[in-house]
């Protein structure tokens, strides 16, 4: 596992905007914190990924604060940080093969949101062939309206995370990682 | 919306298999068959989808009698059909160069599964630059287990239906599909 690479997906400070609605899992950040402090202990691969919005009303465009990385997960000096303007973390990047050249085939991935970005990003992962690890209590998401009916960001986070558990990856705690990593 | 393709994933025998559990929507292949027929009639341009498994236990592998396309969305001559291995339609096939080529940029798709194969193409076209409507009546997923809760096949198909619609794709239902079509 020396060689598994962190993946720390879209975690900016604009997503903190009440516009979004109800948010669960508020430990997710303190979650990450402790995995990134882990894996730089053990100086295994780190990659941040920052979304830069070209949606005009999005906080996480590129000219506005909300583009900044959190504080929990801003990058030290040379650990790669890809820019992307999808979902997907490997759609306009050059992730997968900065991968491939480091010969990291296992991801250990932790972000926002549970079932856009983070979603997105584990599902194409897993289908270019990579081992994906998702962290459950290191991803979180908001309520979402459909059809008439609200679900709540814990049924949403949930239900998504049903989706992808055996088919796309594992879905692991931090505790579960954390222990695998000593 | 002359050229706007109807892509169809996944609808295959195999998916019938008592192992899958409770599916939600029976009518999914009904309403498949109603779009396939105006696009037929519109000379749209339509695409096959065929799931080519490589897991050892798949009723869906290409030696099984499960891989075969149901009856309601069998292709005719002409029509391309594209193989694949992993969720994504995109993903170790032509279908992004062909739609390219074929001057193709939106796209209303129907199959299976809501939640993995047609979860992950939608998604992947959205972020590749094409304008996707998910027709949610033409679609089906099943009951699956996370953290010791079942959610049920319809909790599933809404709840990734919600995380979809607006940030990949919008979802409407059959009847509003055809509406524009005639």
């Amino acid at each position: 596992m020396t060689n598994t690479a962190l993946l720390i997906i879209d975690v900016q400070k604009g997503l903190d905007d009440p516009k979004f609605g109800q948010r669960n899992n508020p430990d997710a950040e303190a979650n990450m914190a402790l995995l990134l402090a882990a894996w730089r202990e053990q100086a295994r691969p780190i990659i941040h990924i920052q979304h830069n919005s070209v949606e005009p009303n999005s906080p996480l465009r590129p000219e506005r604060p909300g583009n900044a990385l959190k504080d929990e997960v801003r990058p030290m000096p040379g650990e790669p940080l890809f820019g992307k303007t999808v979902n997907s973390a490997f759609i306009g990047t050059e992730l997968e093969a900065y991968l491939q050249g480091q010969g990291v085939s296992s991801l250990v991935v932790v972000g926002l949101t549970t079932d856009h970005c983070v979603s997105t990003s584990v599902r194409m992962a897993a289908n270019l062939g990579f081992d994906v690890t998702l962290v459950g209590d290191g991803t979180a998401t908001f309520e979402r309206d459909f059809a008439g009916r609200r679900w709540s960001a814990e049924e949403m986070h949930a239900v998504n995370l049903a989706s992808l558990d055996g088919e796309f990856c594992q879905v692991r705690t931090t505790a579960e990682v954390l222990a695998h990593t000593g």
